[in-house]
């Protein structure tokens, strides 16, 4: 039997939210490859290894994937929410390039990414056209995120921002909230949903005016309304149409 | 028991990606609401009442929805992808804005909205940052569709378009193209994906030079790549990181 390789997406964080498909593929690997705490949501079972491995270590990541399936093993590559975002699948097409041996059988399984999730949490707040823009500046300038920021506040999107904020790069996020109040004003509304799905949930609606970097960590995604977003009860919901 | 609504995406099209949380949700409900081809994948069975309504519904719907509820009933309103992206959740909270009763208990059940399940069939081309946009004029001006697409362009996101073309509007998805063209080049890559996750799945990678309106009909999503989008064997992607 042929080796392949699936790159899957878990989900925001319940099993409630997993699809089956992905849970198949779980079911059917040998070998799960992933981040520290995401290969740490699969039970273990006989006939299935795990390789977890550290964050920053995903094209070393997707080529060991390669590798145990061009040697015959079952490899679904495990991504948080969904693999297309910000995530694994683009890694795995990264270290295809340098692959000169015939590919092995590779798919993409969807997952519930983590901005949807959040909004859902909270109402509709993507309910008209939006973005979703990666706030980390490990594989890009902050200038760049700067000129996104401003574009897409000019466009009038809805943003969802993920990786907000670590450790190792405290300040990138207080400057984007400042960029967004000079561009968008005090009194747009802003969401910060930690932990999605997950006991530890928490959705905080406030507005620019009133947020704070601290209020995001890096299991936080944040979402931004448009202008004409608003809240109806405990909701917060962006309106279908526009003038 | 008191009444409750839930809007649940039912996913791309393929029963192995409807969430384990929506089936619950199914299975509890006492009457299902929503666009008759959504309403068409719930299986019938006694003591389920099915409610399909017509497009441009959407609102009137969010109300009967609501009054089922407030009278005891256990309702599901059905959305394909997800609920929040270009779907009923947002009408929903536009009709609860109406609502003069106490609301009943609201959840909003993430699914896998098209671009993504796109994406992964295609690739990875939404693997950096990236933006939705709804193509049609239903319910804003051609105008701001034009201004979206050219800042979209300046930011370099990657580009998902819905709803790109109906025979009620046969225009605006050839101006769209001619726009993208203008800003973005002849040799950006462009993807039509249409029924995916269906048995008439079909994913059509071209360049804007090539790309045709025809290729694109309602049930089709097209994804456009930043300027670093590029083709590995048959997968498009777009690398994580960008100077």
């Amino acid at each position: 039997m042929s080796g392949w390789v699936v790159v899957a997406g878990l989900g925001p964080g319940s099993e409630g939210a997993v699809t089956p498909e992905v849970s198949a593929a779980l079911e059917a690997a040998t070998d799960i490859v992933g981040y520290i705490p995401y290969v740490a949501r699969i039970a273990p079972r006989p006939g299935l290894t795990l390789h977890p491995t550290d964050n920053r270590e995903e094209l070393r990541r997707a080529r060991h994937a390669l590798e145990l399936a061009a040697a015959g093993r079952r490899v679904v590559v495990v991504s948080s929410g969904d693999p297309g975002v910000f995530a694994m699948a683009s890694a795995l097409f990264e270290a295809l390039e340098g692959w000169t041996a015939p590919p092995p059988d590779i798919r993409i399984l969807p997952g519930i990414t983590a901005m949807l999730a959040a909004a859902a949490a909270a109402g509709a707040p993507l309910g008209h056209d939006f973005c979703a823009i990666n706030l980390s500046d490990n594989l890009k300038p902050f200038a760049l995120i700067e000129r996104r920021l401003r574009l897409a506040a000019d466009a009038d999107f809805a943003m969802a921002f993920y990786n907000p904020r670590s450790r190792s790069r405290p300040d990138g996020f207080a400057r984007a909230l400042a960029i967004l109040r000079e561009c968008c004003g005090n009194g747009r509304i802003i969401i910060f949903a930690r932990a999605v799905s997950t006991p530890d949930q928490q959705v905080v609606t406030t507005t620019l005016e009133r947020a704070t970097p601290e209020m995001a960590d890096m299991r936080t995604v944040v979402i931004l309304g448009n202008s004409a977003t608003r809240q109806v009860g405990p909701w917060v919901y962006t309106p279908r149409g526009m003038e």
